[in-house]
């Protein structure tokens, strides 16, 4: 494969070109891992960036319509629309989101839209470093938004909003007792939190779980990156696509701030310093990933979880054990 | 220095013992190191317990008084009573906190409390080790419980709650639009929120904003260690003493839960398992930690910073650096 000529295609956003790339750098084959860094290298330079957009949402609050409709307003206004998942489950169960692109049928038509399902493997570390390097991608091949959704699952939030410069929490409405079940610590993560399905039947109980969400992102600190107003609560109905252009007004003038105030560029460094040093640790750490170090490991973890042994000394036996 | 006969004092409860094995634990000597790590060992079968509470709150919410009320009315009821404080902002500050025994003056007096002064010094993973440590020290003398003081500082919180068997969140009252800034992330924490002041004038502010945070609490995900209403809100006055009683009984109340349910336990393995895998990744990050590392490691930063190379790739070339 000439590598040179995959990264001129790309450069003029081809699709195909940009699926082939994408297929490279989630290959775990040493030749790919070595092509993928090559043609990541040979596109840093083309200087184009994407707005990149995380979103998170349990299943069931409607996140494809979502980002369907959403992503058919922005193709709409002109801009071209790429859609990632981080799926760090799918190892495990077998399916991916955004495996079924039937569920974007609209949006996966759209020529300006390119969407990728998830690859359904490895540990988040890995799907980690393969989302980042497919956002590098679609950067390169022109793509204006890059939206990048993930499911509630563990850390796969922290990556998502480590690789975003702007983060969507989506929320199906919830009266009275029947309670949301936000995962503690995502909440803090969130620039603006979409009530969805504000339509029909749930449009009352939408706006009022919205306020008990307003009333709850108040009572958290301010935070530096954030204008005044912000993180924000708001309602939408992805299916009437009521209340998308609002959140869109609202992600546009939270980006500009940000811009204008230097916040945008440091997150994007510190994203990046983020990492890399995510990078050193895990390659540091992969030396303890051989079958020696993890008996002796295993040997140690039961002395200390027994209380037999402390854990600073327990660390000081397996060192030695290393090197 | 003879660890046998130390440990035997400790054995027996002597305070002095106590806070000179303290100074062991925290001081940076190899020899001290040694001999700390020795006495730790010969102490590991006392098969002793304290409940350990771990206890948050911002500077002004009256914490101090809070621990000489709650910790008179626990050695009124004859249970030795330890306080230790983990504070990495002593440092940068001089400063520490608990280090003006004078403020918790009816308490450094009672014979059945020890009050032990954060060391001013060092990073948060040394403070966590040693903190660890005079933890096990104080279980070893014979504490019935141990609370562990922090202040809201970065990443003090997880490392009081990884310590601790329940946690505490100590707040002000705050009206309307005065509101509290409790950062995002330790109301997960939390297994009692305390708004404190519930006195005098406040006593209805504090009413209301106890509601608040009730409210703020139901909105999150039930977490598998609480039964029935935990996290929970109350109000307290330390001034007046009162709400201490009330809230002892609901930490009797959900530390009786837990053990019954086996999660007592199961979270002391978990806490050993996670402070063992802390200080493995300590000390092999601490291989980093050379004037040629650190040069190449900020050079590459740079790099990667300025989107000129992707961190994977980065992370590669200073690894073939090291070994």
């Amino acid at each position: 494969m000439q590598t040179d000529s995959l990264s001129d295609r790309i450069l003029k956003g081809e699709r195909r070109a940009l699926a082939r790339a994408i297929t490279l750098v989630e290959s775990n084959r040493a030749d790919h891992r070595a092509q993928a860094s090559e043609l990541l290298a040979q596109l840093a330079g083309s200087g184009r960036q994407a707005l990149r957009i995380g979103l998170s949402g349990t299943p069931g609050v409607g996140k494809s319509t979502f980002i369907e409709s959403f992503g058919m307003m922005l193709t709409g206004q002109g801009l071209r629309v790429a859609v990632l998942a981080v799926d760090p489950s799918s190892a495990r169960s077998g399916g991916s989101i955004l495996g079924d692109k039937t569920r974007m049928e609209r949006l996966s038509r759209e020529k300006n839209a390119f969407i990728r399902p998830s690859p359904s493997q490895s540990h988040l570390g890995g799907v980690a470093r393969r989302t980042r390097e497919a956002i590098a991608l679609c950067e390169a091949a022109g793509y204006d938004v890059v939206l990048i959704e993930t499911v509630g699952v563990g850390q796969s939030e922290t990556v998502v909003s480590e690789l975003s410069d702007l983060f969507l929490l989506l929320l199906a409405p919830a009266g009275g007792d029947e309670l949301q079940g936000v995962k503690r610590g995502i909440m803090e993560m969130a620039d603006i939190i979409l009530i969805n399905k504000a339509d029909g039947d749930l449009k009352a109980t939408a706006t009022r779980t919205c306020a008990d969400y307003a009333g709850a992102l108040r009572l958290l600190r301010k935070r530096p990156q954030d204008p005044e107003g912000f993180p924000k609560a708001m309602t939408v109905s992805a299916v009437e696509e009521q209340g998308l252009e609002q959140a869109w007004h609202e992600m546009q003038f939270l980006t500009r701030w940000r811009r204008d105030n230097g916040i945008w560029e440091a997150n994007r460094a510190a994203q990046a310093r983020y990492w890399f040093d995510q990078e050193v640790r895990h390659a540091l750490l992969a030396r303890l990933d051989t079958p020696q170090a993890k008996a002796e490991m295993e040997r140690l973890n039961a002395e200390v979880s027994a209380g037999r042994l402390n854990p600073a000394r327990a660390a000081e036996k397996l060192l030695g054990t290393l090197s």
